[in-house]
């Protein structure tokens, strides 16, 4: 890779329980140019979970004095908790040529697309409503009306679909990994990326 | 795939000797669902080449009668000899849900852009100018005369490199295929093209 290439944003996003997380992390293990922005949430970590490698786990108050000093490309309540995305460390990573990945929700996801006009979006679609539904609860994680609340909002993210470039059902996950890595390549030969790779020699 | 999909119409171009004609073969070796649009010329037969498969090769009144008639969806002059796409046998390969691959010249690439707005336009890179030479060359098909108007329009070709969605430079075929499914792979599940596939129960 060039030095001076700029890196490619994408954004992954999907109902809860898509199984977008998983996803992610193989993106990440197969191209070692993508590294993962780190969202800061108010929620609690789940089992598993560190702070700094999952998420920043903020308490309401140091959340919202981050808001307030404008340090998120993107803020949001989501199933009752607040998540953000940091803008210094996004944007840094991408002048420096990496590609930045992002896995946030949908409601992040419509605003980092807007501030961030040349990003890559995917959805991650579960196969159905009922293997959704099967995950959530697999998870074990969360209490029904948490489960509940999620399906609810699944149902309602479906109708945005349109507004993602891409779409991808997680239905066999090596084959929807297979998927999300054939985007990446070709978003890179994308001729409005390509242009400070063309060898000097052409 | 659904029956009601409308098939992708994909077109590689790039300049003479780029080896556009190698990666195209390789593309529907591996895709099943992809079929090759013949075009119309009215250049003579290279070696190997079959009337049918690799071109209908036509007297220049015939090819006129065809103009006259409509019945290409574009054609242009390159190397002081013409090249037609049959407009009705890829619309109807189209219709019928088949992804049609079209191997064309620059020019033609233009017009199939301008009237098939969904279509996805590849330019297929030499490595370099001096490779692109040689390729030429050793092809031994063509006069040096010829070899040298090819080389100028090559030149020519690269600076229209921007109005491509993709570009791929083909200097180890086996990663430049890989790069061109990957492009197919990414262009299928694009959103535009993914409402008529989501599962009934979503």
């Amino acid at each position: 890779m060039p030095h001076k290439r700029k890196g490619m944003l994408l954004v992954v996003s999907g109902p809860s329980g898509a199984g977008k997380g998983t996803l992610c992390k193989r993106l990440l293990a197969a191209d070692a140019n993508f590294c993962f922005s780190v969202s800061a949430t108010t929620r609690g970590p789940r089992a598993g979970e560190q702070h700094g490698a999952d998420y920043h786990f903020l308490t309401e108050e140091v959340f919202q004095a981050r808001v307030d000093a404008g340090e998120f490309l993107e803020c949001a309540m989501v199933h009752g908790h607040r998540y953000g995305t940091p803008r210094r460390e996004v944007l840094a990573m991408l002048d420096a040529g990496r590609d930045v990945l992002l896995d946030i929700d949908p409601q992040g996801a419509r605003s980092v697309a807007a501030a961030m006009r040349d990003c890559v979006t995917v959805f991650i679609l579960p196969p159905s409503f009922e293997a959704l539904e099967k995950r959530l609860r697999h998870r074990g994680t969360e209490e029904e009306a948490e489960i509940a609340r999620r399906l609810a909002n699944g149902r309602r993210e479906l109708d945005q679909l349109c507004s993602y470039q891409y779409a991808i059902i997680n239905d066999a996950v090596d084959e929807a990994t297979a998927q999300l890595l054939a985007v990446v390549t070709a978003e890179r030969l994308r001729t409005v990326r390509f242009f400070p790779q063309i060898p000097q020699n052409l």
